[in-house]
């Protein structure tokens, strides 16, 4: 069985290779999606693109707007979602992404330090295991995608 | 027209009542739902009913489950959710509600600080209104219900 | 049978009145609603309420979302969807509500003068039933709430 | 990622090579689908195959369904649908399969001249981009497609 | 619970009047609709509105579309479909009903003498009873809205 | 806010009543639904109602397939589903309806005594609380339909 | 663009060769599917497989289920249904085939010659196309597959 | 065609590769899918990756959970689901599955001996094969995927 894996959230660490990585290291039939990463590039992509705004919000807006399409189309193709959460950001996009994969009926896994409990509790709540590290989130994937002796997937 | 409101998001403020009375005192038919507001019975609610837990992660899980069958329930029914966001929390379960609703068609008014747009960015391109002030959302609700002569609505 | 008809399409000429008086002077269970139609209050309804905007194109836009609140919830709502389409203005957000009633699987009913049959063949198309009266779509209507002896509906 | 676009609307000038031209030119994985683009062909479609009627109306009518097995087919296959409005026509048949598709949860771009920004509101309000340009199209799906180091898609 | 049933299939014999005194004299609390049973009216209702038709094609298609609009509008609202299929004639038109609940997820109960179990095994097989007299329809319909003490339905 | 509760499973010990003595001693706005709970009607009624089989097999088809209408039907109208195991049946029926649920996004509510735990992991995997006693299952009811100061619901 | 056509209907005459091999005389992209046409094995594949009936009704039964696995299956997967009625049999089976399949939004073509067009009317209407022989079945097919210059479909 | 079934049910005897080896032996375009079957690896995966549990109950629960984003995603991906149930083990959890996959519209192969009729009847009652050996499913298959002459499937 091959599966897709969409990783949404924090930007400014290095989770996302580290989950790819070790699902290569042990050759998971997994590919991987994502948004956007480069931070500049997705903040200003709509007005770069469509031309600048002076209201600060409706540059927000239109950047937002296109990066919803690959968001969206994105998620509507995964398997499951992995979500990463931080301390230093308000994140609220990652949460908008998890309700929304969560309603189109997708495999949620979390993925938080364990000081982040109690404010994410609800989208804990939500998912279908809540990890710490990016090698526990590698276990999971792989345990969805054992292959078995005569079976196909 | 009788519509269904759902108030999500911040419970340190009075902004559902500012919208229930400004509906009310111009006679609008709409009903307003909202989660359990009592913050300290929404956090213990899962071991009051079903047994302490000394994981603190398990109290904050049962309890998360119990509050999402309301929350569900009431989201599945409204037709319009509101969703406010202020500065002193993380609300990622507010931001959770709205992917949810997004996903299952509703339409979406938030309401928040003009300071909060860059980090809300997403919710707002998600939502079909962006208000800064409880009168506001009246309005536009008031607008939603709008009786024409000679039309039921 | 109560049923819920949606008055969508042309504001200025007295076709929604006629079908709903007609609709009653024969005391069909038939509630009808319709978008605002008061042209100016529906321009400008988004900057009214939320703040002026320099730019008309957000000026719109403001006004098109906060429409699409009331449009939508009312779409839904409705058993069946009658859409006027006249010589005056090109009307193609009275195209884009058939469309999405359609794939939201809402019988659509068409009224327009014949000389328009070409241009709306794809509209149309996709509806159940092509009237040039407002009187026509009172004896369709009819026919959907028929009482018959012994029967409730 | 590969995706695919279904290109609507306007069939009098080169809009759609000049996207799909544009694509190619940067190694896009994107194909593309459109409706059929030889006018008289598909005018008289259903008449063509199906036989002569004497009433305009049925012929119109018999083409129409047969173009909306191509066009439903094609927009439910669509990761992206880009609707072109121009000056000339009424084109109800690109807003109707404007609304269609946002029923379908398919992100839209909407493509026209400013000057077209107030009667099209509502349908720019339904879309995730206004563009004015081919080029503005081309990069807005480039965004989409963006291929980062390590990540799949 | 009170519950809607629609009856499908046969107008020429008085199986809704047996099932619905039937259900009457038990004091069931179910509604029940069926199609317009006046062959006459229904064979020419779309003409009748709409203007004749020299070709038959289109005087049918016209009324069978009037005609759908009623149909599918009361099978959404049914709790059960009761189709009843007779020797005499074909009834394409109560399979298609049949095919369409099927889909739409609607339990559905055959009323046929059973003599026709082999040409309509497809349908039977797709059905949740296969009845011989209304009086065996009378009581599935009971059975479904059977009160108990204590309980509300 | 009224709310429908199905209560599926264990006909041999007073659960229901308890659930519903208690609601009612709080007032709380909960109809209750369950299947029929007489069962050896249950287990007769295809053949008490469309004649005899000689084979179990079919026997017990026909009952199976009429107790579906029900079942699913209130299912459908279900809020909430409580779902109660015990240890003297295999009550595969019940497990299949907590499926069934589950795939409708309708929350669960899994009563049985602890000593089940690990049998029923994955039944109480799919459901938002599991409860050990009538009582709990009362409370978290009142949660859900918790009224508050100057709301609605 | 590659597509599914499933071939519903009629099994004693040889028009699904004809449009098999008509659409491949024109190297059309597309593949059929059918329900098993051997008769005989399709009527007795219930009992052949899972053991003797004594009861024809259960015999047939048997069958029939089996029969849908395929028969849904091929549906669900199809991009366009074509079915086929003659004069000879009820073939309740195709009418049920084509309400399911317009409830799954699936396009359908329907093949018969003219002296059905009453009888068929509700199936008719149901269509995108109503044709008399499988060349005009082939040419519908050729045009929604039409490939044009630069264009990938 | 190529179908995919996936495999739910007892773990304990070799009923799946029974299954697998018949098809394969004929060569049929089948691929299968099944839950882990390592029993021990499957009770214990969510402690194993997650962290170790004190309460059993959580224990169970980490693991369930982390088995429920497999068995959906490969439900969801099923064409269709043979479910096994034997004399020896209460196997909630794939009368759990068949529920869920029902309301998905898998179709479901059930395969038990014939003792476990009655306390299975609803679970048949739901499937559309009842099979005693896993030679009858080998044939089921084998018919859903007969190859024709001159069709593609």
């Amino acid at each position: 069985m091959d599966i897709r894996g969409y990783l949404a959230g924090e930007i400014h660490s290095n989770w996302r290779s580290e989950i790819i990585e070790g699902c290569s290291s042990v050759h998971l039939p997994i590919s991987f999606m994502s948004p956007v990463l480069d931070h500049g590039a997705s903040d200003g992509i709509g007005t770069d693109i469509l031309g600048e705004e002076t209201d600060a919000f409706w540059k927000d807006h239109k950047s937002s707007k296109v990066t919803a399409i690959r968001t969206r189309t994105l998620i509507e193709r995964a398997d499951v979602v992995v979500a990463k959460f931080g301390e230093d950001y308000r994140q609220w996009n990652t949460a908008l992404d998890v309700g929304y994969a969560v309603a189109k009926e997708k495999p949620i896994v979390v993925l938080h330090p364990s000081s982040l409990g109690h404010p994410l509790k609800e989208v804990d709540a939500a998912a279908m295991a809540v990890a710490e590290t990016p090698e526990q989130v590698v276990k999971i994937l792989q345990y969805i995608v054992i292959k078995q002796d005569g079976i196909d997937s």
